[in-house]
């Protein structure tokens, strides 16, 4: 083989950096593979705009079908973003023995397991390191480094908008709907943001790794999804005052079989790893039975780090074209699905809330929490100026996922508490 | 392919948890495979060593012979260690036509090159992962996840005793030998601590990563090494006091096509991710040109970890020998080697000296600095206690290497100065 022809659809920020990486690394690809590689097609929405970038004698073109029919391309790299339109022009090159590269989470998290067996019907090969956590590579690590190891536990930060703003708000004191509007200036929150701050985005990427590690069909229904957009300064301070930093945790966690998989704001100890990753960085901390703890941290996103996943990933497709043995990235799952039910699931939770300050009300809060057999470990009693209120802060030992909904329940009942503020769940032990 | 048979070279640590994830993770094995992963016979020194593990049918022989030539073994796993005798048999190993995986970093280091020369031309794969940094998968990510990335940079805490060994003097306040003794005693570092503690060790592993991550030859006595031994519990207290922690820091740079292989007590700002690495625990913190910085940090020793590297390497050893695919391990330099010279090595340092407490001293001492046209950055001067002289410590800007040698000897020479005290390389930006 003396030359790959590449078909790339989009030619966004991925896809810029991809068109730069396979320009400026030629001579590297070259040494690898003893093959020349060249993007022949580029898919673009807008054939005007101006471009500041080196095709190296790519064409452009608005029409998919110019790509995904032209019978010289061997692999298309789809960075194009969206899911329905898409994932019918990856299907009909894959139905055209075309081999795919895709960064496409929102593609992957919903039709994963489809595509990856319309590939191997074909004999095409389908990587997609690049839709989790950007540079990182964590789904190589997962199928290949760790592929000896039955995994137990995965804790990420798969979202770099959610983490930037958390970090924001932590380290300057200040409100969420303040640090938006700075990281949508800056360009790390979209105009809507609601897929990263709502947590669908970390949800998506958590999903892809979760079916990988656990070696089962995770469907993203299952996975309890709460953002955020309601996290206040005021929490913030009293999570710092308790040790802990706050972070959109992505957990997939599985015992006896049966797995949980939530992303959720999350107080970590501030001496946990993950707790130490700031601003827009991601990071995946991996617990498996053999090998204890892994931690892998990096670039979550950004135009070439995103790419040098993306080309990676097609350096193993044109490995394995020199070798004849296209077809077969797809493991199928090892295990049929159990998730775990709110008995099954054991965590530490954070509360807090506004009480009547008179006699007997830390009582009377205390003891809804013993009638569901959780044990308080910290507990901060604070009055809340110029109100007969008392601000009141508790963690609690780990505790099922059912019983705190419980006291939750039996809380907001209560005459004793006016109202509760916030509550989270806790996560991470430090040896 | 219905069955696979393993032999395996040493049943110490790694060896024993080798036989015990392939019985544990047989189902796993099974599932990816389609086929029965079993260990046929393991070398041996001592047959009569009570032994508390279940051999799931292997046999023990003393003779090496009943491996490396029996027909029906597929893959010889060395677990062994040491080097001479090592070597031979597994290149006769490779002229038998059998797959190797070995977590030999010593062996690696001085013949890996001719290793896996040998192993492609026999058609035999050959992996390594467990060589270097146990469980965490650096090998792959180089080789595979950073394979479209030009690599800038490799940082890492190789060494899990010099890390605890430090961890400890730092966080409690002890001098090396009393921390060395406790090491030996718990294990984490060997009666003769040499290999560890002088950063031999720790040079090996760099030598593979830095060969890799470059694409070139690299030897071992290219790499400049100095251990942890002298240092003392007062360094670390003025590290601390300079917002420095210490880590015996493998370091690999590129500049121009040329690059500098070392070894050496440095120097890490408390706000870099690898200062936060503690106790045995390993980390490799990797620049690239497209990624920008990446980092893997877990466990770098331990019987279970290492097995789980070694026998990722054998999956994937299997699924080659599935594909009928063996015998591409290596893909050969890309670079000729060019080592920087000490003009070309950049760096910022940190001294500590006993001056002599007269006027005009502090003033003698900063005019050296200054013909040298190093800046400083930090400077403290305390007396010493019932002496007439001054205790100094001074960080530096960045200079050259040869330019900051050129200044300790004309320290060394001076009279103002009573003794260089220690002196240490100062890494890791944090932005």
């Amino acid at each position: 083989m003396e030359n790959v022809s590449i078909g790339l659809l989009g030619l966004g920020t991925v896809g810029s950096g991809v068109v730069h990486i396979i320009h400026e690394h030629q001579d590297k690809l070259q040494h690898q593979l003893g093959c020349h590689v060249e993007i022949k097609k580029i898919l673009v929405k807008d054939m005007g705009k101006p471009r500041d970038i080196y095709l190296n004698g790519a064409v452009l073109t608005q029409d998919v079908n110019e790509i995904i029919d032209d019978p010289e391309i061997d692999v298309v790299i789809e960075v194009m973003g969206s899911v329905e339109d898409t994932k019918e022009y990856v299907k009909r090159a894959l139905k055209n023995k075309k081999h795919i590269v895709t960064a496409n989470k929102d593609m992957m998290a919903l039709y994963g397991n489809d595509l990856l067996e319309l590939a191997h019907e074909n004999g095409s090969d389908f990587y997609y390191e690049a839709s989790v956590a950007g540079g990182i590579p964590i789904i190589r690590s997962l199928v290949d480094g760790l592929a000896s190891d039955k995994l137990t536990k995965l804790m990420g930060i798969l979202n770099g908008t959610t983490n930037f703003i958390l970090t924001k708000m932590s380290q300057e004191g200040r409100e969420y709907e303040d640090v938006l509007q700075e990281a949508q200036a800056l360009g790390f929150a979209e105009a809507d943001p609601t897929s990263d701050v709502e947590g669908l985005d970390a949800a998506r990427k958590l999903n892809i790794l979760g079916a990988l590690g656990f070696s089962m069909k995770i469907d993203l229904d299952d996975v309890s999804v709460r953002g955020i957009s309601n996290v206040t300064k005021n929490d913030l301070e009293f999570c710092h005052q308790l040790g802990y930093t706050m972070k959109l945790i992505a957990l997939a966690e599985r015992t006896d079989g049966k797995v949980e998989v939530s992303v959720e704001p999350t107080l970590i100890p501030n001496e946990h790893p993950l707790a130490t990753v700031n601003n827009e960085f991601n990071a995946i901390y991996v617990n498996g039975e053999a090998i204890g703890e892994l931690m892998f941290s990096g670039p979550g996103a950004g135009s070439l780090p995103t790419a040098t996943a993306v080309v990676s990933d097609l350096i193993t497709v044109i490995k394995n074209m020199n070798l004849g043995v296209t077809g077969n990235s797809m493991t199928p799952p090892q295990f049929e699905k159990q998730l775990k039910s709110d008995d099954e699931i054991k965590a530490k939770y954070f509360i807090r809330l506004q009480a009547v300050d008179v006699p007997g009300t830390f009582a009377e809060i205390t003891t809804l929490f013993g009638e569901q057999e959780i044990s308080l470990e910290k507990v901060l009693q604070l009055p809340v100026a110029n109100e007969a209120l008392a601000e009141i802060v508790v963690t609690t030992y780990e505790t099922k996922k059912s019983n705190f909904l419980k006291v939750l329940a039996s809380l907001n009942d209560s005459p004793a508490v006016k109202k509760i503020k916030s509550y989270y769940r806790i996560e991470g032990d430090v040896y």
